[in-house]
């Protein structure tokens, strides 16, 4: 069976479980405790050089880390992947939007918000990673107006890869009041037959 | 034909004329000027609602940005991109691993010393990304003492994509003097028939 690492509130990791129950996949959970260190211990390192979650280590002991690497590989040929060759690009586009655009911003402040606490040491930063994430807000909410999926007309790993982040952004303070759009999305996505949530594997 | 916006010393664009020599894909080259503004206009927020390049518009008029997506579009099926699915799923890896842990400090570095001047204002911020660049360059380095390419034993749109901003890399700050493995990686890439450089388009 294979073995994922990852802690269910990082919604890097999340994105992994939701694909893999999405798909009825098994797999052990193996929690991960990245404040603890066990994110550079020598055994993890020699899973992930990088050092981060997640990481998927298949039955032969080879493994994969990048949450949206794992996605694509687990959502080959299924539902959750376009099979038309432009829309997997933009599946793609979608995604590392996510990594670069919002996932630094966002998610980081989450990060700064609910794992260290909001320190004062860290005000400047969060105050200039606010600003990158409405941006990326803004950059959704005009995409998801015009359409009820980010690609195409039905839900995709590029729905899955953004929701991981967004429905948690109010716990980074990000409030989505003027962000109609995206909440409509958000319960698109969990309204999807088959949808987990991060509390139920907490 | 094919339009693609951007600017040859970005390695993010340069990734896409790259390729695009490597497949004699032809296609029209149009210069955008980031510091002037020219990718906040209207009408490149049109192309591309994220204000940034590379973006390749097609001949029906659609446009697909993120250098890495567009990457896997024109390498679907040639010899750049590998046949095997875990494999595919590696070169995206690296591609997530570039975007997310190197290009925000090695190409950034860059960017602030190339095009900003390195001002003292950004001191401080140059420091921290020095920190996080020399960091991906270790994983980097410790991978490519193992393999001669990033994924399998083929060179494919992984090592084009790390190439980029790698190579110019000492632009901002980062001599490779203890980097031998990157070094002779950086010189099996240049060495591809058909490989050009970024002064080749200036």
């Amino acid at each position: 069976m294979i073995t994922v690492y990852g802690d269910i509130y990082s919604g890097n990791c999340y994105k992994v479980k939701l694909l893999l129950c999405l798909l009825g996949r098994a797999h052990r959970w193996q929690h991960v405790d990245i404040l603890a260190g066990d994110s550079r211990t020598a055994t993890f390192l020699a899973r992930n050089p990088n050092g981060r979650v997640p990481v998927v280590e298949f039955e032969d002991g080879r493994c994969l880390w990048e949450s949206n690497a794992i996605l694509n590989y687990f959502a080959t040929d299924t539902a959750y992947m376009p099979r038309d060759r432009f829309q997997r690009a933009q599946v793609l586009q979608w995604q590392f939007f996510e990594q670069y655009s919002h996932e630094p911003y966002i998610a980081t402040s989450r990060y700064i918000v609910r794992y260290l606490g909001a320190p004062d040491s860290r005000a400047a930063d969060l105050a200039a990673r606010r600003e990158g994430g409405w941006a990326a807000l803004r950059v959704m909410e005009s995409h998801l107006r015009e359409q009820a999926f980010l690609v195409g007309e039905q839900y995709s790993i590029a729905d899955l890869s953004l929701y991981a982040y967004t429905h948690v952004a109010h716990e980074g303070g990000f409030a989505l009041d003027a962000y109609p759009a995206i909440q409509a999305w958000l319960g698109r996505v969990a309204a999807q037959p088959g949808h987990v949530t991060m509390e139920q594997f907490d």
